[in-house]
């Protein structure tokens, strides 16, 4: 057995020599961690311009900046893309109470959610019915339910060792509850934020009213897990009381917006496309540091550390900073349109969107036969700790992209505290960690030299 | 290739009932992760109690309080060990300021060293010599070193991937730099701060004189790492400026204090001991929640996470918290002494001192047969994120308890943060993670069940 382990090890060394790519990633790692920029990077993205919702201000501010600061790096071109983009607007802060008994109120943190009506200008006071979950809605039904505020409490499940199975087990609650509880004439609906922690922030995000006529939509909001709690024990004391909330949000008409994007020409297959991205716009209540001013900053790394450790890229490497993936994924959608209609050939596609932690691996979405390719340099990753390896979900921004010849890869940060921060106001700078965030850089630089050096395996054709 | 591989894996689950052991284990896991008691623990030890200088009052406080929490656990046995400790104290805040020219200071955050004596009641104003290590003092020597305050400020080095390696490069300067400089007639000395980030937080940590004559001792404060910039910047502009700074620490005489130990007699084999720990003491500036009370928390729900799960322990398992591992080790080498005496056959030991960050894996001090044992167990963790298994040290309380049978274990968390918090003001409970700590603590009980349920390997008798 020692002898076969030994002739394995002579087989993984001759199908790669590892002396050059240990010495490529082992550059690309020491430079990272001595000459990094991506932490200065979104330390002005985060502190200078701030959260960066797709039509804000800040988001134009940010696409001035990014994009600067590409032409600074002296790739062969960098340009803006236009896109359309909604443009949705909070408004004045929120208000919520519980209203225990007439007068006996107590204040609780929410904010709405993103694409979400404004309540009448006065604010909507109702009785409250706690659901665990869409389904429950159908056994309710509209003798319970009309004029009712609806709240969806059903938590994150702690169990998950990724938190982001337990996020996916939990927000359709947060994305359809709005629409399914109209249906039953609910007045609003009210949803315990995605957060494993128990604390007083409400977390935003995405929902959709699907094809809910305009009069009939109603207003939707995040409540605070401990928030929750509290109201959840309330409706047990006396399911009587009165829930109260205020918000004014509005969408507005679309707005011309911009993904940023920046490009080395491959010196041996200009036409093979290889990108790494972030999506450059966040929500509004922090500074949208994790989600994605992270990724953006890591993307942009990437490139930068190719550059400085030498490293001649055969195919074409391009960093794009998507905006408005968190409210329509327009970049996303409008950049794969393009390189559809342009004929561009992209072989890999990497997406860093889920926070600025510790890297730990990537999530592959591929063949087979790619993705055995890919396992095979885990060897090379190890010596940085990195030793996750697995099949799975890449990533929104450049799941448009997908085909069955391209890889596309999501790096997998530690998840433990990402959710946390997840689209609240507590998503701010000093959450990051400086080595955490350029370890992702390098670690994503690192897997792009390898897909570019060896190219990707050749799908086999299949007779249709 | 295909059938070979698959031969091995039955191998394994023939050695190795993966029902069974992947059931236990996912119950620990489940257990952290929806009851798990550690972070409240360290709530109250962090935020009710605070940092646990060997003999303080908080250290008693948390001996009374750790005591009472295993009381609760119902173990077969709870005690105190009584252990004499060095008592060491800060006295009032130091003050520190660099004097660019006559009248023209800028105060500067630093702070003794544990175990430095005080500074004259006026402090000390000395020019500055600054070194990189202290090989370069001797080539000084008395000429350019007698009078003057050293500074060492070689920083940590970012390239190492685990922060605790460039720690071990650069801890000489804190340890034997006062010992050193005295040779050379310096008047005391300054040592940057081991901390990888620039920030302002000055961090403590222990020193030794060595046999360096007791009036010839000087004094040794560390420097955050943010003004030791600013002074190595400033003595470059002009070498002839002063550094005054003023501590007024002292040692006292050594106390009574104890290392607190909870015990489930073994079913099988309760002569076989095995222990888990972190150690109670802490240093002063922060409230020690990361070095160790995350140690020690996790370790209490080591012992809880098995009765909880039902596991029944065929050998002796023990929770140690050891006294005074910060400045004299004095707890550790008493527990090791008093096993001897007894003649205690301990099988294992691990320890938890790396912070309470999302656990990676774990680092042995073992044969080389246990440690095959032990990495065959990797698949068992690699649902829980959980890659790492490798070859060295394992903890400091733990060693004494060093012979060639004994598997020794350290548990190995993400080391990025831990050198921003460790032993300074901000080493406090907002930092700990609740799910990453009680992802540490499944796992150290993943792998106490394991060594448990399948013991440790024999060591071959060397002839002699």
């Amino acid at each position: 057995m020692n002898k076969l382990f030994l002739l394995l090890l002579l087989t993984v060394a001759q199908a790669f020599p590892q002396t050059q790519d240990e010495t490529q990633i082992k550059a690309i790692y020491d430079a990272a961690l001595t000459q990094g920029k991506a932490y200065d990077w979104l330390n002005h993205l985060s502190n200078q311009i701030g959260g960066r919702l797709s039509g804000s201000v800040q988001a134009e501010q940010a696409i001035d900046y990014t994009k600067a600061q590409l032409d600074s790096l002296g790739l062969d071109r960098v340009w803006l893309q236009p896109v359309m983009v909604p443009k949705w607007v909070r408004g004045n802060p929120e208000f919520a109470y519980i209203e225990s008994a007439p007068g006996i109120t107590n204040n609780v943190p929410i904010c709405a959610l993103g694409g979400s009506v404004a309540t009448p200008i006065g604010g909507i006071k109702a009785n409250v019915v706690e659901v665990s979950s869409i389904e429950e809605l159908k056994y309710l039904g509209k003798d319970k339910l009309s004029g009712k505020i609806v709240f969806f409490n059903r938590p994150m499940d702690p169990k998950f060792i990724s938190t982001f199975d337990a996020y996916s087990g939990c927000v359709d609650q947060r994305y359809s509850g709005a629409m399914e509880a109209a249906k039953y004439n609910a007045a609003a609906i009210i949803v315990r934020s995605m957060n494993l922690r128990l604390d007083d922030f409400p977390h935003t995000g995405s929902m959709s009213y699907g094809d809910t006529p305009v009069t009939r939509r109603i207003p939707a909001a995040a409540i605070s897990t401990n928030a929750a709690e509290l109201l959840s024990t309330t409706l047990k004391l006396n399911p009587e009381i009165k829930f109260y909330f205020k918000q004014n949000c509005q969408q507005l008409p679309d707005v011309e917006s911009f993904n940023v994007i920046g490009e080395i020409k491959g010196s041996t297959y200009p036409n093979e496309y290889m990108t790494v991205g972030g999506h450059l716009d966040s929500w509004d209540l922090g500074d949208g540091s994790h989600d994605d001013g992270a990724g953006c900053v890591q993307s942009m790394e990437v490139l930068r550390l190719l550059k400085i450790t030498g490293y001649v890229p055969k195919r074409t490497i391009r960093v794009v900073l998507f905006m408005n993936e968190e409210n329509g994924l327009r970049g996303g959608n409008k950049y794969a349109e393009e390189a559809l209609a342009k004929n561009e050939n992209h072989v890999f596609a990497l997406e860093s969107d889920s926070g600025g932690f510790s890297p730990r691996g990537f999530s592959l979405d591929c063949s087979d036969a790619n993705f055995k390719r890919i396992q095979e340099w885990k060897t090379l990753f190890e010596p940085y700790l990195v030793h996750l390896f697995t099949k799975g979900y890449s990533g929104a921004d450049i799941g448009p992209l997908k085909n069955p010849d391209i890889v596309l890869a999501g790096l997998v940060p530690d998840s433990q505290r990402y959710f946390d921060h997840h689209h609240a106001e507590n998503d701010t700078f000093e959450h990051v960690n400086k080595r955490e965030l350029q370890l992702g850089a390098a670690t994503m630089a690192g897997l792009v030299y390898l897909i570019d050096n060896y190219g990707v395996a050749p799908t086999k054709k299949i007779k249709g």
